[in-house]
């Protein structure tokens, strides 16, 4: 394992106190709670928008807290929930007369961690709603989940809420916006290497020099396939292909599948259009990615119409890409290019 | 080797088609001389800023072409200098009334290029100054260059010009504010691993295990030493020491060294403080690396006036880091912090 660390015990709360110390005056760092939140929050006027999920994913969600973003991010350790009892300190610290909205991803941890914790508020009078992520057309159920998984596209989901927000939104109003995103956003991703949290040491999965895993989860969980590399001109096509013929399976209460959502894209819609590296791919092959998928939408009539190229949610050093459109409408444009102020920025 | 390509010899190529579908009315590419330049651009009541080295350590330079930034970036295939006949049509292509600067990392072979470039370029009455930029204190000398090599310290030089040019500052005035830059800047890296340049299909170096190289090069140029991985604390210590103790070597006309300068930094500065991944560094350690560094400088009397975590100058998907020191003044800080719109953003 080579990594810049010091003990893997401390790589989550010394990398929190670097994220603290670059940037003076706008982000706390709590350590008792694992908690890096806006310093002028809460803020009665607008509902706490507050993410947790596993570490080792950053930029998300830690490194994208701020005006116009989340409030809060309360992680847990490397690719594991937030403890519960977090969960709860950080949404009191977070509370808001407007109420708190919980955005998490879709994982049997997370949802366990917060849906508990949300009773436990609850029962304190401590008004909070959450929306789940699941963009992640790979597979259905996976290792660490019942349904799909949240990706990357849960940075439009929080960049739309987190502008919605802002401007004095509901709590009502955030959870039906950010629904609505997560409706019209899908990703599929891939890798090229494995990973290795520091605190385990040892790679989470291995890939032989010339493998790669097709719809590999942000924990390196198996997607649809393990097969051999080939040119990206064809592994774009099919991450793109399997968003675009994707039809999400609708459920009835007792969890009986009784049929499919209809395809979310098709021609003539407008898109934004990212691809994201997942730790250690360079934006050189990002770019070139990007360019791909760019002319594969043009052929399908679909156009793009902003592109969100980098890291957005990574697994740590883990080669490989994921890409993800998310159906745009003129209340998401302004929206997505509504100012914001966060840790992660060029300048 | 593992990349997300097609054809090694197009990866460039397709790279860049990908920088100008993501960059509509913004970025054009001109394919015959590898010339990535803003889409409104040459500007006649502006000096257009060129900037030219090898391909593989983006976002330097091609993402980085905007408003506020570079008019041009014309890179050579990946770690080569561009061909000289691309500098001087590249060159024609941005001529403006107003003249044009180069910046040009001192390699020499980039030298070499841009200068044969400027001769011919002067012979047609093209009016041309160049600045060179030779920030990395690790090695004196180094395999492709005569004196210090120019590294992510770049960044401020382009950051400082591109601001200035677009208030109307003369070819001369850019001259003299780059090379001021250059002179308050400072950097020093370390590689984890090497990295594999896509036409030539292995690594150009191979670290063992528990091997670093320290000082290393942006092409994996031997540094100081190669040596044991030890912590992220005393790696960082080691790149900040180097930093604040170098004393750059004084020649001159003939070459011979006749002393040495003050170090740059001391009690009581101001910096702008750059972390900077090589390509295959997660940020989740390059925060860490962030506060430790910054730890470092407070002990030191060193306060840090704007944080810059991420990746600005990258060795295709080598392992490692760079940490940059740029000592600030009023004009300083107000060009670093003027408005910019470049490929490479987050939202």
């Amino acid at each position: 394992m080579k990594k810049l660390m010091n003990d893997p015990k401390e790589f989550v709360p010394e990398m929190m106190k670097g994220i603290e110390a670059a940037n003076p005056g706008t982000i706390k760092w709590v350590p008792e709670y694992n908690l890096i939140m806006r310093a002028d929050a809460p803020n009665p006027d607008k509902v706490s928008i507050v993410q947790g999920s596993g570490s080792g994913h950053e930029p998300a969600h830690i490194m994208i807290v701020g005006k116009g973003m989340l409030d809060a991010a309360c992680p847990g350790d490397v690719f594991a929930a937030p403890p519960m009892g977090n969960v709860v300190e950080s949404s009191k610290i977070m509370d808001s007369p407007k109420g708190i909205l919980h955005i998490v991803n879709n994982y049997t941890g997370d949802r366990m961690s917060f849906e508990t914790a949300v009773e436990m508020l609850e029962a304190e009078d401590v008004v909070v709603k959450t929306v789940f992520v699941d963009d992640d057309v790979a597979v259905q159920d996976s290792t660490w989940t019942v349904g799909r998984r949240g990706v990357a596209g849960n940075f439009f989901v929080i960049k739309a809420v987190g502008a919605a927000s802002e401007e004095g939104a509901s709590l009502d109003e955030l959870v039906e916006l950010g629904e609505k995103v997560n409706s019209v956003t899908r990703s599929m991703g891939m890798a090229l290497t494995g990973c290795t949290p520091p605190a385990k040491g040892e790679p989470i999965f291995t890939l032989e020099e010339d493998e790669i895993e097709m719809g590999v989860g942000i924990h390196g969980e198996p997607g649809r396939a393990r097969k051999k590399l080939v040119s990206a001109n064809e592994i774009v096509e099919e991450m793109v292909q399997a968003i675009l013929t994707d039809q999400k399976p609708i459920f009835d209460e007792d969890g009986n599948q009784t049929g499919t959502a209809d395809p979310v894209f098709g021609s003539g819609d407008e898109v934004a259009l990212m691809v994201n590296g997942l730790g250690g791919t360079p934006i050189s092959e990002l770019y070139l990615v990007y360019g791909i998928a760019h002319d594969l939408l043009k052929e399908e009539g679909i156009s793009v119409w902003r592109s969100y190229v980098g890291e957005y949610c990574t697994s740590l050093e883990m080669a490989g890409t994921s890409v993800t459109l998310c159906k745009v409408d003129d209340q998401l444009k302004e929206l997505f290019t509504a100012p914001a102020e966060i840790p992660i920025r060029v300048f």
